[in-house]
């Protein structure tokens, strides 16, 4: 008889969610099994449906879990210099892009499809790197001219993450910088010009 | 008695698709009915579904010929300098997302799902976007770390025509620079500069 290790509701909760993380960053959606996480967890179906009534609930919250874990890498060390701050920032995003290749490449592209919650906890994960990106910055309040624009240049951080992970065009010291650049550039488009 | 008039196959193909790009330009996919579609055309349902199996590839079709569109406005004039001729063709890109701002955004945002063939109509017509770009930019190969930061910079101008179009944070004119000044600083961080 196996004998199956009893865990406590939180750590068990936890422990699925750690396995679904797992499987999610690695395989499409579609091609995530939750047989295969009920039995690489030792627990039933039934049991992980307990925690996450469905595969769709499961996916959401792997998603919620991921952003937590993307923005934890974001946050910079208040030690360093602005811009040393944003340049590590930068670098954690793209060292989370690396180990989460997959997830991210399915989220961001076309993601999943209609979920619209989904795509609120992927939008509040943007706000909150430009929020943290531009407090490190120094910025105040932005007007609505500079926040088109630095939401462009989140696109423009996505869409060469994505081309990079694919292609490895360079090395991610060298990205990190062209994003820290850019950034700093595109800030400096949107701020008016003092008068000469 | 409705006397319905009898076109020939490439124009009544013509007439239906036009009808189509309206009302996907307008509407959501899950909004737009096959059923009123026909009835604008003067059609049956049936013979609509003779010209386009099935919602689906209506909409593939739409969106092949909004995708001509664009490329179409964005092709400049080629009296012009360089500069202009990108100047035009970037405020030839906007005017098309401002009169087509919901098919834009359900494109570009998470788009029609986990559909190949669309994706594969957007990224072609990224691809052709950034070549007229370039050519006009006077641009001969690219290595790999230019191509993803060119990537990246079409991922900005997606992003931040959706946020334009949706909150007008400044006239197209001012967008319009913006995204040319980008695109010139891009091509200028991924060129090897020359020694001094």
């Amino acid at each position: 008889m196996r004998r199956r290790k009893r865990l406590e509701l939180p750590e068990r909760r936890e422990q699925l969610l750690q396995l679904a993380v797992q499987a999610f960053s690695s395989k499409s959606y579609d091609e995530v099994s939750v047989d295969d996480l009920a039995q690489s967890a030792g627990v039933s179906k039934g049991l992980l449906y307990h925690y996450f009534p469905s595969k769709r609930e499961l996916y959401v919250a792997t998603v919620r879990t991921a952003a937590e874990q993307l923005i934890e890498r974001v946050l910079p060390d208040p030690t360093l210099s602005l811009r040393d701050q944003i340049a590590r920032g930068l670098d954690g995003y793209l060292s989370f892009v690396e180990q989460n290749a997959a997830a991210y490449t399915s989220l961001i592209q076309s993601g999943i499809g209609h979920d619209d919650e989904v795509l609120s906890i992927i939008d509040n994960t943007r706000v909150r790197f430009v929020g943290v990106m531009l407090e490190r910055g120094g910025q105040g309040m932005l007007n609505p001219a500079q926040q088109t624009l630095l939401r462009g240049w989140v696109g423009m951080v996505e869409a060469a993450s994505l081309d990079w992970i694919k292609r490895r065009s360079m090395t991610r010291e060298e990205l990190t910088k062209f994003m820290l650049k850019s950034l700093l550039y595109t800030l400096s488009l949107g701020i008016p010009k003092p008068a000469k």
